[in-house]
């Protein structure tokens, strides 16, 4: 099983991408650090133990991470993702707390830990990838694989030009993209096509109490109907990691813009470099992505009971 | 017929979409104006004039603008236009000079003589219609229209953000946006539709005198196959103040960046806004574009013998 | 004598500038052109109007330029110069308008008629002069020299890093420090220096009808001490005009900031720079500089008795 | 003693610093961390060894920290301070190593070990600080003083604008000074006035061994005359945390530029201010600075022999 270390901001499609890695046969989740970004760090920390305990994850490391962005006055998108970060759905408070020690370091000593091994996967701000690169910066030739979800091609979602999770940290963006590793660059130009509808929804219904987690998640952030609804970005970037035949990816250079009136955050993507430092994800197996993540529900619901 | 006021700078795409306006029955071409931009302005000007005298357009008022952009250090494209700015077309040397006036004040004056009648189309970079902008402010009630071929509401072509003519000015660009009228926008996200194939090529090769203007330069910036070739992006904006039902609009609100690292000159374009100052190009009737063209084309072609 | 063309936005101290240029045997006042600035355009043209009359400089040409700065939002500094832009000075109402055609034309025009004649001071923000250069780039070779008050080397006077006029419109500034010609500025460094105080300001109340307009004027922005008091900085631009030798000055090359965050206005100044563009005022004779300026306002004082 | 934590990028003037910090008797150093800056991590940090064994400073921790700055390309000052960072002062290799751990890690442990009590002190670029600041916010409460060398409220030295340390990590400089502690900070506008001049090089020449690394590092960049020559910035915040009555402060706001063309890693000085973050020494004690240095060096000088 591949090893993946999940930096994230619970958050509904965090919460649904943990969900993915926890069902998930060929992936082994060694563990989540959190930082501050679709709501604050206290509550992003609160959900991923929450879910750690709701999805019966056992004492896998939950370590919180940064509480602000790098430079930044930190944002916060809880207009998507409800003052609690998860919606309309409710789970039991968690009975343990976060595990002790700083996201970074954890990161950091994971990765060292075991040479070529981790996947490291981003579906929330870079604030912790980009202090952990800082701090110790072997952990780019150590890494297996950084995967960011995050930034697309075409245009944003927070505004025109920017994706959240960029715009939130664009500096951290910029360490991560510059780092000198190859970034799999999972953007909203594939994310965006990976949607719930109403079909989908019903099969989610039927997945006992993971149900009651899912399904509030997955129709909070926007209407579902028969043709779509909200796009579940950050376990498109789990189901990479799971089955990377999933997508197609284009070498390009990948720079943060930190500086633009009207531009901060956005990755400004040129497929014509000669110097790329990224592969972004132009083509995306949406039927193929649903049934992994129908997959791994289903097995984690029949666990859950 | 519709008085059209062209601010270009002639340019490959500027001599197919003068061209476009000479064999238009629909709309009258009441003078050419000139700035640097695909090369310098001597060239331009240069160039409008030897195309005023091959189309035969007689007393055609030609005046030249501005030589550099408003801020910015001047840039070209000579790599894409050849160094005479029309690629391997030769002309006969004009015999005739510019009209006397900078193109500015005629800009000003035109509107002006004629208020709520003039359709300004500019195909270049925004610096002549900037300043004229600031020099006489009532020329923005004054005008009928303000079309501007540039931008894109996706990605550029000069650089990942950025298309030619924004970039190459984007303080005017900003000025023309925020000027307080309503810009039709025919940005890259429809030109680019326009390319010219095979089939087309050879329609234009059978069009007299007038072929040995647009073949040579419809073929020069690119390799012409059956499937596609080089798009006509200047002729869009004329063929579009011909026919306006040609295209398909949204409105939004656009910012040209001017400060960013990698996205100076990005028209950045926001679909939701509630204070929109474009209507930007959306969608775009190709062939019926092409039947515009050709016949316009071989009206002229017929003139010219 | 030496024909001085004035561009300003009267504004008190632009006021005691126009008096000082009045009052002075040295210079030929041959026209006034008007900006917005201190105040809007209409008030500021009014003050250059009403003082028109009020001084008695018969058919002297004013003319109105621009409205409103290059690219960005109107900034104003009703707040310093009262909402009339005199302070608690009250002219008659002029009975003359403005002379017919743009400020921008008349630079052009007066420049260009006279090659190598004219001194351009400009004391405002810098938007009528940069169109003019835009416009007409021969009038960089034609006029003899290029005054302007505005920015500093040190710190600003509107914020920390940037003084007014700059600040106002700062792509026009950068223009005309990058036009080509040598700048010879007068910065804050200088016109801070020349403060009136209490014995000064009793020297202006002597002057019959005049003084009604320079006491008012001279105390309005800042209590007045036996120390100190106001700066007149404008009128230190005229004082140079009039008597060169009061300043020394230090080449260097000046940038203007228009991208910073904290910064866009500030006159970065390189005096190690092996490119300069500008000569800035380093050193002033004040006591010289009262004595030019109280020696005309006694000229002028008894001609309008 | 106060317990002074010194964070430096040796560096001849930080090598200076160092030996005033082991000459007094009033602090008590308690570690060295070293960061990129005037040369690259490796050589800061031998530097740093070096000094530690030559200074006879026993097992005094030296803590490596950031190789390079937060988000930008490194620069460094090799021109300034020679290629080994120390310029012609050649002090024997050390025979011992760095200390385990980095120095963004020591830095918090030290701060948070002893609340309220330590004094961080910190002449090069910000990059160590910043990264302890995010890593570990708790230190802001935690620190007794944050002591900054670095940046103007007047003009910058390795341009118009900046100061070399903020220049170099002008994001991690605002992270420092918008951290919400209040910072003192020693710019240029005091330590410029600290020059050696050849008066005092003549009694640092009186040192002993001592000399053989006070003279030439004190006399390599810049020519010493009887009137002055280098300033020995770095000392001057050492000094100050020995006699702090040695300088004068005024309260202002001050941000850090990182956007502008010319002005990034300005400090923006606001002295009217209603929110200031920042003590900005205003005045300095230059003799009582030398008194200070020279005693120092002089009981330093003899416990070296």
């Amino acid at each position: 099983m591949k090893p993946v270390l999940l930096d994230c901001d619970p958050g509904i499609d965090d919460a649904l991408a943990i969900a993915l890695a926890a069902g998930s046969t060929d992936i082994d989740l060694v563990g989540i650090t959190t930082v501050a970004g679709n709501v604050g760090l206290s509550l992003t920390t609160l959900n991923a133990l929450a879910l750690r305990e709701f999805l019966q994850l056992g004492d896998l490391p939950v370590h919180a991470g940064a509480d602000r962005a790098l430079v930044r006055d930190q944002i916060h998108a809880a207009h998507v993702h409800g003052t609690s970060g998860l919606g309309d759905a409710v789970l039991p408070a968690p009975v343990l707390g976060a595990s002790d020690g700083h996201a970074v370091d954890f990161i950091v000593s994971t990765i060292l830990d075991r040479p070529g091994e981790i996947t490291l996967v981003a579906v929330g701000p870079l604030t912790n990838i980009a202090l952990a690169v800082r701090r110790e910066p072997r952990i780019v030739q150590a890494v297996k694989e950084m995967v960011v979800m995050g930034g697309s091609y075409t245009r944003g979602n927070s505004n025109p030009a920017a994706e959240f999770n960029i715009l939130t940290d664009p500096e951290a963006a910029a360490i991560v993209f510059g780092a000198g590793w190859t970034v799999t660059q999972i953007g909203l130009d594939v994310t965006l096509t990976a949607q719930v509808n109403a079909g989908l929804l019903e099969k989610m219904g039927a997945l006992g109490r993971l149900s009651s987690l899912v399904v509030p998640a997955a129709s909070f952030y926007g209407q579902v109907t028969a043709d779509g609804g909200p796009a579940l970005h950050d376990a498109c970037a789990v189901a990479y990691a799971i089955s990377p035949e999933l997508m197609g990816f284009t070498d390009a250079r990948v720079e943060v813009e930190t500086v633009g009136r009207f531009t901060t955050g956005m990755t400004v993507t040129d497929f014509r470099s000669d110097a790329p430092n990224t592969r972004v994800a132009t083509s995306f197996d949406v039927p193929g992505f649903w049934e992994v993540l129908l997959g791994a529900y289903g097995r984690l619901g029949e666990r859950l009971g």
